[in-house]
């Protein structure tokens, strides 16, 4: 099988992108349109729930935005001026559309829809206790823990249960819950996964990042805090922290490949912290060469920022293929390691007899590294450098992103020299940590207490991991699933 | 309705791409993989054709390769060692699955399966004769024409038939013809369409553009020859050239936009060319900027070009969104003029305060280029200069693009001062005619046999247009696609 | 609109049938088979459980067995020895596929699965109280109060939370649940709705008529006894009878209209008690005419033994169409009450000039049989009598069949010669309540504890109706229903 | 697998049923009904082709008219006054969309459609020699060829071009084809396929059975007679005879099964034939016996039949299941021989015991009687004995029905004895030839000119054979459709 999905290539993934509206007509039709920006955040489902004063209203969907929530029967099904809705990208392999966000349920207080991005690290160990009290999960989502903790608390407010809920929660959570009373917009205290607000007219908007305000017209006014309950009740709006204060660990691996160049996170652009990365790759890992080849489309920004700084011409020496399917049968020998040329296809006339930088994200198994470097050599190319623009991936993400078990990582099983025989290149360099956070503007990482939750690089979790610890989560998960089903 | 569909944006479109193998186990395999590398060439439907040495075996479908052609039943009930296929635009909005090839039909020699990239200009004319002597047509497309003048010709040969119909239909054609003696490709007398021969291994492959080879696996052997057949039976391979020889007048508009840059026709490499013509803007046009910046994606390799001479830094002006989508509900007043932002998105913090120059390879209707100018002053621009890559477009393609009626075309109806104002752009400037012609080498467009089909630019057509004299063919063939409904 | 739909007939509709098997292999299979012969109970939808010693699956579908479980993939997806499955008929409208059952869950205990046929009267009430605690559901029906009465029961064995749940309920239940210890089937202490009890080879099955014995070719062993419950763990077989002892009330109308004619429920054939209805009809009844005419198909039993009965020959006068759809288009007055045409033609040839006896087996709305008296008429019938072999259908089923609100009753509404003129009948008999005890052999309905549930006739209803004395649950489940959608 | 789907029953089948209607608004809904009443003459597949007077439109579908036919948005897409419509049963396996009729072309003289029931006999020879002069099959259908010679007819006007083309055509068939002058209705010389013509207030309607006119509420006016051409122009009728008349020879197994029972044919009520029928095997084969019971439902007119001439009671002693599916999983051994039981199950209660007559129309190949007979012996009854009411069934037909190859017919291997033996029977009879001719009001059947095409019981075919006597025309075609798949 030959494949061109966007989805096997070699990167982590966010799991997913949440969106919400307040006070807005037709709020279902902006939710659509912000989730479609954000579907770079989670490509295998998509869900919407509105509230239109009476009812809860809500449309689940395998596959993407664009086919399943641009159609007018669905959006006049979704009626009411707030709503909020969620783009996933599975972890597990639970790809069962019970477990397509928004989730909701119908508590004694009404209706009660939740969208979550991030992942709840004592998840399992919650659940088998809500369970033995006698509450039935619906979902293998660590998400509807949260549901079970709010209908079952002691508190009397929903305000006052939500919160009981959210203290017994460890992990990353970006939240927008729906009740009858209006939307909550929360981060969890370390705000490692992110979450902008912003106005539209009088609408108020979150999403998880600022280039889904762009697509909607929509005003950026500010990050939803680490820590914050941000409350909206048609267009007032009121905050809380109820939550003791610390230093925010927003996840630095936004800037590196998860955010979409055009947005802004917590003051930071995108596109030019990518920049950044590749002149710093540059003034690092020089070397001498005649092009300056991004690989598309994640490497390209800091292909420029490192032929500007190398001087070096920047050239599109890989061409990308717009269409992209799922598999196509590999008719015998002839057309063996076919997959990477449907997507990816090297612009042989540039490149023949030419010195080339590659210059890519990130490496998470190296298996697309190899291809292109191979691909470059068959194309003719005299000498094929590689460059990261992130420091070697080392370790697993507990919050929310998808990374392979460790003992598939590239960085975690081969030293540098390993990894250059590995892809086959002439020569490979990664940007340094020190380097990364320079790009972000600090002189460098601070090891004690540093900016960013850096885990992926480091080791250095924010958190507690109880189901980590207690045994393999992850397996539970999987085979809760199976059972499910 | 809101879209962001690639269709509607302002290009002219290529109506078709066709591919074919002889003497290859997995023959149709070879040949999904083949149209999904010229899927660009063809967006709307595809097909396939296969002969397993008994019967002949055809799947067609509407939509792209991907999604169709990469799932294992539909190989597998396309069995043998020859196999042809189309991918598919079409002009006349007749979308129907009987007018998408290769067209089939059983002679009293046997199968017959065609797929044609080109237009046949006289196509009513011929088709009117043959119903009134007893032909019955099963779809509307102008293809069908050459199967009934084999069917009913004289001559006693299949390949005489196929002769007998060529020289009576005039226009553009690249033909990959099937019997069951064996493939045929040929191109019109003027080589209007492209079309390249390949080999893997044994195997014998044609294909409209040498991407197709690439993505194979193949190695480029040569072009067919305007007016040549090349006659393949097993891995046996003729040539013959029935036609009085002229001078070719390849479709230039392949280099400006129709063939993907990593292709290479006719000796030139698309990329290289492109890039040309952007340093020849920067020549002809200079403007006094801080960033250029690519309408993507077509307009990079011209924008590379346009930096690279002018010294202004290339940057990512604009970002394009991966997940498109049909259309999006409009949510009223408040998201008005969404349409472009789904598709593509200004990076505000890179060009807030910037003069910056736009670079696009044509403009057609003018509507895309008014949203992207109008994009960049939003995003804070200081200054907007639009600079384009070909030389206005002025008049109706009858060779197998889709053009919009002249009526439409921005450059029919206003000079270069009303095109700039129509567009709100401080500047405007397109490269000129001759200048193109410098992009392929030569140092001018000679006025007397110019190298190229530029008529679309000139005017200047090099075949007789006998059903667009007649009458409006094109009206004709709607009437008959309705009353065959 | 013009509809063939069998479902839109003027009948009462069984809600469900349920079908479960332990300790053979392919137990899904057989469970398929044998909700297929219990299709006529329910054609809404359809599920099966399966259990493999370790998982439990479960395939749910809208719409009929055939179509849905004769399909290999669907079969070989439910592996296991132990099986269970339902087919449903909905009275609230609320189609969506969460409330098709089996229902499941994944309690303390591990998985729980469960079909039920009848209904639970004081759902509503016992739901309130549940949510108030902090369980969340997650279907409106009313089955699945019992799993979270289970759930959250403080007894510790999953039998004795079982029977907890079962006291606390009233109504209508005819019970197969799953557990991974085996299945347990029951009955509500009076036993409103049938099961019995079969064997096939060592396997050992329940299922709600004995019809689907014989379709898997089991032997008929005996009925599950009102207020039992059988326990099976493998072929190993126990019964306990948790509930006070009370004289049973089966439910009348299966002998009437929902059982299968050659289904024997409690000793008797309901073909030959349909057949003495009619003869007890004639006696009670009878008329002077050429011709007995079954209202097909339910009328031939009846119609059988009132010709038999009274000598007159039974004659085909009716031809019923196999071939049903939903919905005909109207095409203006030409063909104005075309329904009933399109399923039931009458035999023009046979009843023109004859004085006809039709008989039928209820009359609910009467809508029914007075487009079939006016077919007979435009058929030239010179006298139409119809006889009804069930007394007047007056009041509402709280136990699990859909009866139109009180209000749409022809026979609560109007009198025996409203109802003649309404039909536009010669004459209308209706069988008396004691005939219809005499058919099932009884001398007459005992006053005092009558032999069966006859409520819809004589609205002496043998539970508490909490629910319906309270408020109308109908309109708080349909509330429900839209809130969760 | 066992199947419950009544295509697989053990009888012969028609294969079409065609319905027309001139001069109507909404004439395309009409045909829907008409066609829905015609549904058992053809299960395959149906289509309508309506004119409004400018433009013709077809839709076509595989399955029944119910679910495709039934849909607003399908009738609306067929507008017009004039439609007409086909139900397709197929002979040769060759299922593909484009064989479904009305089949449909463009010739000079305007848009021609033809809905054909029966076959023609020299249409493989015709067919090749039309491919010959260059005409283009589209489809495998006998019915192109028709097409194909009007359209290269020598004559000058379109009635002179289809009579030209019907006296080249042998064998049966019943035409109705629309051009847009109007409407044209045929039947081949003898009258094999039949063909009545009715009155809707000013519409006029043609269908192949007189049921299609009572659903639709037309009025019966006379059947087309054999040879005759109606040619319908608006609500004007002209008929012209362009054959030399013979004696007709219409098809006999309409009355024995074709037919639905409330249909008239040739003046004779299909119920009253079949009733007399089986008076006629009551007095041909009388038996000392408890019950009769007919094999539903095509049995039951005939069992009627008897039991009055027999005074032995009828009875249901097999209930037919209204619910059918394709097939059904097989669970290994124990549910062995289940197919019968999905679709028929003994009345157990009532056979027990007891000597049974079964009666059925006919027997093919015999597997059905078999698994019936096994079936009553199963519930216990004491003696079974089998009448059928038709003679031995001992040759195919070339007329458009579908019938086994000669050696599969159990008539034509067996005779009585081996056939008793083969259906386990305690006796079994079939009705005379002569006796079926009585029952049509005949005193026997001439040898010379017999009054009915009986060749499937006589071999006395009333056409030459040309393609059959060629080689095996059935071959060729199946041949052809493999070819063109």
């Amino acid at each position: 099988m030959l494949t061109t999905n966007p989805f096997d290539d070699d990167h982590l993934h966010e799991e997913c992108g949440i969106f919400g509206v307040s006070a807005s007509e037709g709020a279902a039709a902006l939710v659509a349109l912000g989730l479609h920006a954000l579907q770079h955040r989670g490509q295998e489902a998509a869900g919407i729930t509105s509230f239109d004063g009476a009812m809860f209203h809500t449309h689940r969907a395998m596959g993407h935005v664009a086919g399943n929530f641009d159609r007018d029967d669905v959006i006049r099904s979704l009626p009411g001026e707030v709503a909020c809705g969620h783009v996933r990208y599975s972890t597990t392999g639970e790809t069962a559309l019970r477990n397509v966000q928004p989730l909701y349920a119908e508590l004694q207080s009404g209706g009660f829809a939740i969208a979550h991005n991030g992942n709840i690290s004592n998840a399992m160990r919650l659940r088998r206790e809500l369970v033995r009290r006698g509450s039935i999960f619906q979902s293998t989502s660590d998400t509807e823990t949260i549901i079970h903790l709010v209908a079952t608390s002691q508190y009397r407010t929903l305000l006052d249960r939500f919160i009981d809920a959210l203290k017994q929660i460890e992990g990353a959570y970006a939240l927008i819950v729906m009740t009858p009373d209006g939307m909550i917009a929360c981060r969890d205290p370390l705000g490692i996964r992110p979450l902008v607000m912003g106005k539209l007219g009088d609408a108020v908007i979150f999403a998880s990042e600022t280039v889904a305000l762009d697509v909607v017209g929509a005003e950026f006014v500010r990050s939803v805090e680490p820590g914050e309950l941000v409350i909206v009740r048609g267009e007032e709006i009121r905050s809380i922290t109820p939550f003791e204060k610390q230093p925010p660990r927003p996840c630095i691996f936004e800037w590196v490949y998860f955010s979409r160049p055009d947005s802004i996170v917590d003051d930071h652009s995108i596109y030019s912290v990518r920049k950044n990365i590749g002149a710093q790759l540059a003034i690092e890992a020089p070397v001498d060469a005649d092009l300056v080849i991004p690989v598309p489309d994640s490497g390209v920004p800091a292909a420029i920022g490192y032929a500007q700084q190398s001087g070096i011409p920047f050239e599109l020496g890989i061409i990308r293929s717009h269409y992209v399917g799922r598999t196509f049968i590999q008719p015998g020998d002839k057309v063996r390691h076919l997959g990477v040329k449907l997507k990816h296809n090297a612009n042989r006339a540039l490149i023949k007899g030419k010195r080339v930088v590659l210059i890519d994200d990130s490496i998470v198994r190296g298996t697309t590294s190899l291809k292109i470097v191979q691909m470059m050599r068959e194309a003719g190319a005299a000498e094929v450098h590689m460059r990261i623009a992130s420091p070697p991936t080392r370790h697993s993400c507990f919050y929310g992103v998808d990374t392979p078990e460790r003992a598939k990582l590239l960085a975690a099983k081969l030293d540098l020299g390993g990894m250059t025989d590995f892809i086959h290149a002439d020569s490979l360099s990664f940007v340094s940590i020190d380097g990364l956070y320079k790009a972000l503007g600090e002189s460098h990482r601070a090891d004690i207490r540093p900016k960013y939750c850096d885990a992926c690089f480091t080791g250095d979790y924010p958190t507690s991991l109880t189901d980590h610890d207690e045994s393999s989560a992850v397996d539970q998960f999987a085979l809760l699933a199976e059972r499910m089903n």
